[in-house]
């Protein structure tokens, strides 16, 4: 067991705020690091000290990692969180970590490079006997991959990933064998590009896929136990923007064999830490299949804990010291539907990213409404970073309630102004009629963009903000008022 | 069944802003009332219509029954809504709301009156085997007093209540025989000037008594289900302000059987809708004794909430519609700890109403933080009215952490400036020894008071909320800041 009394957060925004909410709350002492352009960023002033540590670009900053380890021993920090993003999923960093006598809040470094390798994930899977999508591994020219096609009798579309990718990141959807050429050399530059390799794999593409995942904790005695799934299939980009949990499409026989499928793997690999198992399930078929490990705290984990009433970053903290999980599976027990969306810095038309300052911010809040904020009123918000601002989450009895609850936190509390989000875009989405009914898949943005963005003009949000903010304006003008 | 489209809601700030934003989830419309000085209160924005009732004083305007239910029908009403304090407790104005073809949303007008009367609810409660204090009622004389003291073997000090009386209102405690002709008449005169009627009880008074007490829910068919127990006993003037739940001082059997005795007299009085079983626990003897029936949704309804995973505004609605319970006894699981804190405009030293413009507001958020807020920044707290303006609730796996995120909630997120507030002293009893401990009784403010404002001196709250002001200035000044 070592105590740990003070963490270095190698990161900034929503993940680092975050984690030192939780610090605070278990008085570990947290030192922040920051960029130039983040120097007045809102986690600077949480953190009970805060480095400069570089220039804008992240390889000058928070992907510094010599750098990073430096100023953790020079503070005197037991440990480093990685958050997610950035560093989190860098085995060499994890291993650098440990080397440098600190400890590595999660995973043990030799997963997180074997999971990082999607080929040998998948290989992995396949042994424990977890399924996985008909594919090719290590593909290298267009008659590897029509070879195959044949062979396996697979049709168009298919799905080119990164081995090393990952989070959505490096994957190519190919409709056609005339698009095949460009597409595999477009998959092997990006990937080459993003995570300096260009292995890729190539799978068959599960047409209106749902994206299933589970939560899983571990400790280092071999303890591993599911905290339930996630479904986050809303995604634009391949990327998520709204996670919910329980999952709408799953029956409870489904849910149990998924939930323990994970639990199997993350035994199997010798997982401890937090982390997630990530399924694409087939709902024509109700078959599910493999599709990463995170080893990593997810975005996301806010709804796993309001359906549960655990602190996740607090079991991280715990699991890294050397404790025992702290319950038996048995002891789990969901008791609400819980809904979060991503506020991100981005214009709804275009996702193209907006920033600036933030010159007003009025934060929802309200029964089944919980916030975690990474900016407040009057920070800028660079061009360098993730366009993730803030995570609103909602909570209710079932699923409907929790989607009310949400309809209210987005058009009733919230309030950005001086930049762009896709807040708008989010309202509209969770007051489509096949977003409530449960009806969507991983292409519901793609494919209802337009009708999505013509909801947010034709809806107009409530206005009592601006009624409010309009005799604030009275009050400021006539002074206290005459009430006898 | 009758659905409910539109509801009136007869009253302000916090409960009434609870209310409405249930009713925004549930697509019910809503008609707020306000008095002259209320007339940019919070609720009259965010209800969809809104009528001027009257001028300052609760008799001409949030307790003119005649003129509320005179609005009620004139705007279409299907049903009101009384909130907690006002008129939740009057059995007169449910019945005079009923009469008017209205559905009363909270418990049958009998049941309010048959609980109002703390004698006759007394006996009831003897009737069903309900432990109650040992007692005098309706005690006339000194005498009286004295003799039942000698009878029954009670020493001092004892309690006169007001028969009429309720949430802790009309109480005096009786220290020797010497004070109790002052005492008796000091009662009496009260009672008189606070509920129009001087009958009075007298009981033993229990030492280091708990409060502990059982919020249960019940449709019109005979259903009846406790969401557990809440632990009220921090008490400023027989006052609550802070409340828990589960409560920290019993064990699993105790609670088991105090929840079932609460079912069993609420079973027995025929109540429906949501509504609570207040018990005084002797801690020493850990025998448990009936108080009173709350016949409304409570103040601190929220911490039951935050561990069931219930909307309680959601389910008084649903039963005055006629609806079953949703749901068995079997299927309620907690599975957290919460607590509330009132946040009142008081001046904490003295607990004298601060009053005037809220010049500034931040709001706390993040993981496990609930907030309910009746006022927003700018807006004018009036002197005439109850002076609670926000809930703030945290919830933990355990009480622990439930109380290290209330410490973060109220030291980093919470910012009221332009009126006085108790969040100081607040803060400062979360963090005392003896709260964290779970050791007090009702009196520990009384007898910590001192102590606990020389702990708001001595202990500084975060500050970076301060550095961030200040940081906002200095962006404010030099605008657009030189990144590149």
């Amino acid at each position: 067991m070592k105590k740990i009394n003070k963490v270095l957060i190698a990161n900034r925004g929503v993940p680092a705020v975050r984690i030192m909410n939780t610090c605070r709350d278990k008085k570990i002492k947290t030192v922040a690091i920051y960029s130039t352009p983040d120097r007045l960023a809102y986690h600077v002033f949480l953190a009970d000290e805060a480095v400069h540590i570089g220039e804008a670009p992240p390889h000058d900053s928070y992907l510094n990692m010599e750098k990073i380890i430096k100023v953790a021993l020079e503070k005197k920090c037991d440990a480093i969180h990685p958050g997610w993003g950035f560093l989190a999923e860098n085995a060499d960093f994890a291993e650098l970590v440990e080397q440098a006598g600190l400890v590595w809040v999660g995973p043990p470094p030799e997963v997180i490079r074997l999971m990082g390798d999607k080929i040998r994930a998948k290989k992995i899977a396949q042994r424990a006997n977890v399924p996985t999508i008909p594919g090719l591994l290590n593909v290298k020219t267009v008659e590897d991959i029509l070879r195959w096609m044949k062979e396996d009798e697979v049709d168009f579309p298919i799905m080119i990933k990164a081995a090393s990718g990952g989070g959505g990141k490096g994957m190519v959807r190919v409709d056609t064998a005339e698009e095949l050429p460009v597409a595999l050399e477009k998959a092997k530059s990006e990937a080459k590009k993003a995570f300096g390799d260009d292995t890729l794999l190539v799978e068959k593409y599960i047409r209106s896929g749902r994206h299933i995942e589970v939560q899983v904790c571990a400790d280092k005695y071999g303890h591993v136990v599911h905290l339930y799934e996630r479904e986050c299939t809303l995604q634009r980009r391949n990327q998520k923007i709204l996670e919910e949990a329980p999952s709408p499409s799953i029956s409870d026989d489904l849910r149990q064999e998924i939930c323990f499928t994970a639990v199997r793997l993350m035994r199997e690999i010798g997982y401890h830490s937090v982390g997630t198992v990530e399924f694409l399930l087939d709902p024509k078929t109700n078959k599910f299949y493999f599709l990463e490990v995170n080893t990593r705290l997810q975005v996301e984990h806010g709804v796993t804990e309001l359906i549960t009433g655990l602190d996740l970053v607090s079991l991280m903290f715990s699991i890294a010291e050397g404790h025992p999980l702290p319950f038996e599976q048995d002891d789990i027990h969901p008791n609400r539907h819980a809904i979060e969306v991503r506020i991100n810095a981005e214009d709804p038309k275009t996702f193209n990213p907006s920033f600036g300052t933030i010159t007003r911010l009025e934060i929802p809040q309200g029964p089944g409404i919980r916030v975690a904020s990474g900016v407040y009123e009057g920070a800028e918000v660079p061009p360098y970073y993730d366009s993730l601002i803030m995570l609103v989450m909602s909570a209710g009895a079932d699923r409907s309630e929790a989607i009310r609850v949400m309809d209210r936190a987005l058009s009733r509390g919230l309030r950005v102004e001086g930049i762009k989000t896709i807040a708008p875009l989010l309202l509209s989405i969770i007051r489509h009629p096949d977003f409530i009914e449960g009806k969507f898949s991983t292409r519901f943005i793609e494919e209802h963009h337009e009708e999505l963005l013509s909801m947010v003009k034709e809806k107009t949000a409530d206005d009592e903000v601006l009624k409010i903010a309009k005799y604030i304006a009275e009050i400021s003008a006539l002074g206290p008022q005459d009430w006898m």
